[in-house]
C-alpha cells in the first residue's frame, strides 16, 4: 500500500468556503440564484451548486431572484447595477480580496494611479482594476513578461505617483521577480508597493515544497481553471520532476499506487477536501 | 588648436553656490566663521574659504563664533545642541536635500523605518539617517553591494511598512538596480519608494553621455572627494575609455592639447567654473 502524506492546508481556503457556503445558505432560503460566472474555480463544486439551483450568467437577467458575488468579487459599477435592481445581493467577495478593494479606492483617492500586477482576464484583476480607477493599469507576473509590458508602458513614466498591488493569488517570488523588472524599467516619482499576495496561498505553496522533499511524488489536485493551484503546480513542477496536477480520483494513475511509494497530496485553494480523501482512499487502497 | 565643448550644466549647482555664498557672507560680516567638515568637497574653494576665516572643525568649540551648516546638512542632534548654544547658526544645506529630511521626518512619524540607498560614511547620508529617527537602514548602492547587504539585513523583514529614499547625488540606473536587487532579496507588507535622485546631478550625467559621443576625449572635472563626481566620472566611464578625471588645470596632460582633438569638459556640482575656465584656456592655448 502506498503511503499518502496530506498537507496540513488543504481543500477549502477560507474564502472560498465562505463563498460556497453563502451560495448554499441562498440556495436554501430561495431556491434559486445567479452569479456572474463561476462563484469559485472548480468543476465539480460549480456542478454541484448549479443541481441545487444556482445559475451561471454573464449579464445579470431582470427579476427578483438573489444574486451573488462571486470569491473574485465584481467590478463596482456591476456591484452597483445589482444593488440598484432591488433584487438580494450575497456579497461573498473573499475578504482578503475585499481588503485590497479597499486599498485600491483609498489609493485611487489619495492620486496614485494604481498598477495591478495579475493575469489581465482573471476576474479577480478585472474587479480589482475597476476600483482601482479608469487609469489603472495591469502588468502581468513575471520577469520577461513585466519587461515586454514596461517596455511599451513605461516609455514615459505612467504618473508622478504609482501604487503597486498583486493579485492575491500570485506567488511572493513571483510578485518581487515582477516589481524588480518594473523598477529597472523606469521609476516614477514616488512608488508604493503593497505586499497583497494571500498569505494562504503562501502557506500551502511553503508545505507543498516541504512535501516535495519527503515524498516519492507530489500530486497537486484541483481544477485547471483555477489560477492559485495552477501556480501552486508551477512552483513545485521546478523543485520536483515526479509533481502531477490531477482534478480529481478518476485521473489516478495505477503507477502511484505502489506499495512503498510515498505519495504527498497539496491542494489550491477551490478544491474541496472531499476530492482529497477520495484519491487518498484510491490511493492507498490498491 | 584643440577645440573643447563645455558641458551646458557646469560649475557649481544651486546648492553649492548658496552655501559658498552664505559661507562668504558669513565671513565678510563676522571675519570667521566654523563648520563641522568641509562646506562643499572642493580641497581649492575651501582654501579659499579657509584663508577668509572659516574653520573647519570636527566638533563646534564654545563661543559666539557663528557656525555654518554645510551643504549636506547637519544631524538633528548637532543642529539641535547648535541653535540652544546661543551662537547664529547659518544654514547652507542644499534646499533639495532638505527635502529629503523633511520627507524622511515625516515618513518616520507615519510609522515608516526608513532605508537610505547611498554611501553610508557620506555626511549627507549620515545627516539623513539623524532625521530618519534611530531605526534608519542604510544600503550601499550597486546590485551586487545591496545583495550583499540584503543578505544580513532582509533575513527577516526589516519592518511592516518600509520607505526608501537615496542619497541625492545617486544616478537613477544605480538607484532603480540598487532597489531591485533590495526588492528580489525581501519584501515588507507595504513599501514605499521616494525618487530623490537631484535632477541637476542627472542633467549633468545625461549631458556628460551626451558630450561622450561628440569628443575625443572627455574631461570629469572635480575633487575626488565630490560623490557626485566621482558618479559622474563612473558613469561616463563605462560608455567611453577616454575619459579622464581631474581637479584642476596642473592636471592637463600635453596629449590633450593636440590639434583637431576635441575635448569635452564636463565637472561635477561641487567644482567652480574658475576652474574650467582655467583648463580650457589650458588646452586651447596649446
Amino acid at each position: 500500500m502506498a503511503r499518502v502524506l496530506t498537507a496540513r492546508e488543504i481543500g477549502f481556503c477560507f474564502g472560498v468556503k465562505r463563498a460556497v457556503s453563502l451560495c448554499e445558505e441562498t440556495l436554501r432560503r430561495h431556491g434559486a440564484c445567479f452569479s456572474i460566472g463561476p462563484v469559485i474555480h472548480n468543476e465539480r463544486v460549480m456542478e454541484n451548486l448549479t443541481a441545487r439551483g444556482l445559475k451561471i450568467v454573464r449579464e445579470m437577467p431582470d427579476g427578483r431572484t438573489p444574486a451573488l458575488v462571486r470569491s473574485h468579487g465584481l467590478h463596482p459599477e456591476k456591484l452597483r447595477a445589482l444593488s440598484k435592481s432591488g433584487r438580494e445581493v450575497v456579497d461573498a467577495t473573499c475578504p482578503f480580496v475585499s481588503r485590497v478593494q479597499k486599498l485600491v479606492t483609498r489609493l485611487r483617492r489619495q492620486g496614485y494611479r494604481v498598477l495591478i500586477i495579475g493575469e489581465p482576464d482573471h476576474p479577480e484583476v478585472k474587479a480589482l482594476a475597476g476600483f482601482a480607477g479608469n487609469s489603472a493599469l495591469i502588468c502581468p507576473a513575471g520577469r520577461s513578461a513585466a519587461r515586454r509590458w514596461a517596455a511599451v508602458n513605461f516609455r514615459t513614466p505612467p504618473a508622478k505617483r504609482v501604487a503597486v498591488v498583486s493579485q492575491t493569488t500570485s506567488t511572493e517570488p513571483v510578485y518581487r521577480e515582477t516589481l524588480a523588472a518594473l523598477l529597472k524599467a523606469g521609476l516614477p516619482g514616488e512608488t508604493r508597493i503593497f505586499d497583497t499576495v494571500c498569505r494562504v496561498t503562501e502557506k500551502r505553496q511553503a508545505e507543498a515544497l516541504e512535501l516535495a522533499g519527503k515524498t516519492d511524488l507530489l500530486l497537486v489536485v484541483g481544477s485547471r481553471k483555477s489560477a492559485n493551484t495552477r501556480n501552486l503546480y508551477r512552483l513545485v513542477r521546478k523543485r520536483k520532476p515526479a509533481a502531477y496536477f490531477i482534478s480529481g480520483p478518476e485521473e489516478v494513475r495505477d503507477d502511484w499506487c505502489r506499495p512503498n511509494l510515498t505519495v504527498g497530496l497539496v491542494s489550491g485553494t477551490s478544491t474541496p477536501v472531499e476530492t482529497i480523501k477520495e484519491i487518498k482512499k484510491k490511493i492507498e487502497r490498491t
